[in-house]
């Protein structure tokens, strides 16, 4: 992964230009840019022209020694804030931002340390028009819905972004920079774009490729001359927050072939180096995002994030973010859950919970068998916490989804999935996600685990790298140039492989022999 | 010179998108901008943000069929107008604008076919706060004296574009561009940019290349997303009116030597081809610009701009502008005159009027013998016309310093001035100069009438040609970074040039022979 640092150079620059004379008599806004153009590797760079008025004093008075912040404008990058190098200093702030379809995470940074100052999430207000992407997509076919929808999404992190500052003891109004990264659709939507045609053939965004924004374009509650940069889509179904991902991995940069899987209602995965990236997105169903019926959670306090199954006693044993008394289970939990069930003999290798052995938690619950997790005298909302076989079989098509996703994509580019030296499996909402257990139930590959690298939200890791990293800009919209984008033909062949990977940890359990170790033979039998 | 029509290509484009499929699933923005970037020379386009949200309706009402405005943005091209190219049309208006230390031009075309919609000039505003450069300087010390001058040159135009498009049945609010061209301090102070700097060693602008601005950020009534690019300069001393002036007559693109004189307060030169451009600049002395004591007056109804003297019965016969009763003497008639005088023998060549050559038009105005030109008569202001004494001897040195300006530039790159085949002479307020008269009082070298060209305000012409030439404003930044600026020495070398330049038509008269041979080896005994 690239480290959170400026070492490559950040946008904030601390330069001591040549002091005009006689015979240099450049101007002063083309002196300044000459002398960054070096700094950031020979790319056009400006002066925003509401800095040229004070631009002749700033230098003098400086004598010809500054701290200028430079970041992407519209296409060139922008002198965006300037100051005497000698001025008493006070931090560069941006924000990053990740848009999520159901939840949005935003951190502040200081663009010249990299240090962060504090991150919070929330939910994604549009959520009251239609918690999934097809009904917001409907809502904003007129232009009214759209700029409706944008209207929700800009004042909440607005609001979020002021709170979170001040909470730092710091003033949003001081932001000067932004990265933002969501999927096309949540790129649309903070944009006011319309999104009709995304959805019908042949699935055409407005734009993929949305660069850099003025702030108060956007109605942003930032510094005057403060610009938002919006990661580049792909496609319909390939966003800026992959993109993102991609480049918070580092992967567009190494030799060794990696892959990257974002674990979510969308199964999105990445597979390539420095000389290729082959990427391609299905759908995996809500099970993986805390969508389900009553126990599903986003990783919020109290939600269960991480189980563990005693195989001899089948005791559950749970962890909640915060410690808080457990009110539901997200993402990273649920896998745990699956596999603990699994393994302890409690879950069969269709994924239905066994009636025998799950003795003494199981109830009826609508008329499906139902498995208490959390006694009620346990749980933080007074009721038990209970997984239904609704709930199990709603997991089982979504692991089956991702791992069928998985092996088309390596068979399309003919890698061995065996031969992967880094596996990073990215979590948008929930904790971690733990790859023991995802390989348990047969989401990923049997691999050693020490090629999997779990790496939380790299979306909004990929955005706040953006923000401290001159040149990321670049290297996402590369990124985004580079990848080839698998279409996933969903053919009989690819049904026989989703059929397999509906069974834990599939039909074909030499697939995955740390399993079958961990089963012992008798139970594979 | 370069005919102001687009068969290079304008930046109205109709153009035909390829329709979208499932094999060719390009977002509509990158769509557009690919098929725009072909038809311009392969630059970024990118579609102004504002135009986006109704972008996918506009492709799809028109069947992927559009008339496209695109106009130089920030850095690269912007679409800044969008329609089915199967709706009605209506005009694209663009307005030049030459911003003159005293009078400014503006112009009106259609984008698309390079039409005048018809023009108009007015005095700057800004004579107000002073009449000259450098007292405008002053003022613009401050922050808040530049954008005082700034508001008010841009209201002037505002207002007189305004009137301009309704005297032509149009809407200045549909102006989507702008092209502006004055000389360094006039394009400052237009941008209300602190000017202190370009006055004091060693002369440094707040900006060379001011490009592209948002018309609502200058406070132009004009279309909402309508761009203004400003002609870029090269120094304190050479401005974007010479950069105009130069890309109009087409010298920057041809092989053959020419030299481009632009008349006024400040002499400015140009010499050069397609492969170097080699410019400088001096104070002329107002003469030139209707600056003389009572009679000079820049061109405007009633102006004296053409005067010819029957040699024997010298008789004064002038017109004037509009055929209205003569209410002063503009540039071309001043020059017209000191050469009817002189071939006539009223004036010698020192420039000193003869009595008895005079006699009857001589009378004595504070002290100093003066020339009726008008008699009182016949004057559209109920008094006598005259030119005094020291008015000639202000014309004197005008002229002198003109042509050792030339004659010093012409020196310093090995160049004869007889070999030059195209001499352009542009005069940007009066009306066209005679180039007879000029080479008669010795302000133009001795050529071929032929190669002479008058060109009038080359800045307003540039100007206009911007608006309907795509990738003009790319040739002005070329034009600005090939001159290389010859920084005039006024050394005894060039004071002795200067010295022999006063006389009429100069000492060496055998430079001269044209005139020579018109006086007659007589009077030149």
């Amino acid at each position: 992964m690239t480290a959170l640092t400026n070492k490559q150079g950040g946008w904030v620059q601390r330069i001591s230009l040549a002091r005009p004379g006689i015979g240099d008599n450049t101007a002063d806004a083309e002196r300044l840019c000459q002398a960054l153009m070096r700094a950031f590797g020979n790319r056009q760079v400006r002066v925003d022209w509401q800095l040229l008025p004070q631009l002749p004093h700033m230098l003098r008075q400086g004598d010809f020694a500054v701290k200028a912040t430079v970041f992407p404008g519209r296409e060139g990058l922008v002198v965006i804030d300037l100051a005497p190098a000698s001025a008493p200093s006070s931090p560069i702030l941006g924000l990053a931002v990740d848009i999520g379809t159901t939840r949005v995470a935003i951190r502040l940074v200081d663009m010249e340390t990299g240090k962060s100052f504090g991150e919070t999430s929330f939910d994604n207000p549009q959520i009251a028009v239609g918690p999934d992407i097809l009904s917001r997509i409907h809502y904003a076919h007129s232009q009214e819905g759209a700029k409706e929808l944008a209207r929700q999404i800009r004042s909440a992190i607005g609001r979020e972004s002021q709170a979170l500052a001040k909470r730092a003891g710091l003033d949003s109004g001081r932001i000067l920079a932004a990265a933002v990264a969501g999927n096309t659709a949540m790129t649309h939507l903070f944009l006011g774009l319309p999104t009709a045609n995304m959805i019908r053939e042949p699935y055409i965004p407005v734009i993929n490729n949305p660069g850099s924004w003025k702030a108060h374009t956007l109605d942003l509650p930032f510094a005057p001359l403060a610009r938002v940069f919006v990661f580049p889509n792909i496609g319909s179904y390939f966003g800026g927050d992959l993109v993102a991902g991609i480049m918070q991995t580092g992967m567009d940069a190494q030799q060794e072939v990696a892959m990257l899987v974002d674990v979510g209602t969308n199964a999105e995965v990445v597979v390539g180096n420095q000389d290729w990236l082959m990427a391609c997105a299905g759908a995996a169903g809500p099970a993986l995002e805390g969508g389900m019926s009553r126990i599903g959670m986003m990783a919020a306090p109290g939600a269960i994030d991480r189980v563990s199954i005693d195989k001899k006693t089948r005791a559950i044993a749970w962890h909640t973010i915060e410690d808080k008394p457990p009110v539901g289970i997200c993402g990273s939990g649920v896998i745990d859950l699956a596999a603990g069930l699994f393994l302890a003999g409690m879950m069969d290798i269709r994924g239905k919970l066994v009636p025998d052995a799950c003795a003494g938690r199981l109830i009826e619950k609508d008329g499906l068998p139902s498995l208490v997790v959390v006694e009620k005298e346990l749980s933080g909302t007074g009721q038990s916490l209970c997984l239904d076989q609704a709930d199990l079989d709603s997991l089982t098509r979504s692991k089956a989804a991702m791992y069928t996703i998985l092996r088309t994509l390596t068979l399309s580019v003919g890698v061995e999935m065996q031969k992967l030296t880094t596996f990073f499996v990215a979590g948008t909402f929930g904790s971690y996600i733990d790859p023991e257990s995802a390989v348990t139930i047969g989401m990923l590959p049997d691999l050693d685990r020490s090629v999997f690298c779990s790496v939380g939200n790299t979306s909004l890791e990929g955005a706040a790298l953006l923000l401290v990293q001159a040149g990321a800009d670049e290297r996402a919209r590369q990124i985004a140039g580079r990848i080839t984008y698998l279409e996933l033909n969903v053919n009989q062949e690819f049904m026989n492989r989703f059929s397999a990977a509906k069974f834990y940890p599939h039909t074909d359990i030499a697939r995955f022999p740390s399993v079958a170790k961990k089963l012992g033979a008798a139970s594979v039998a």
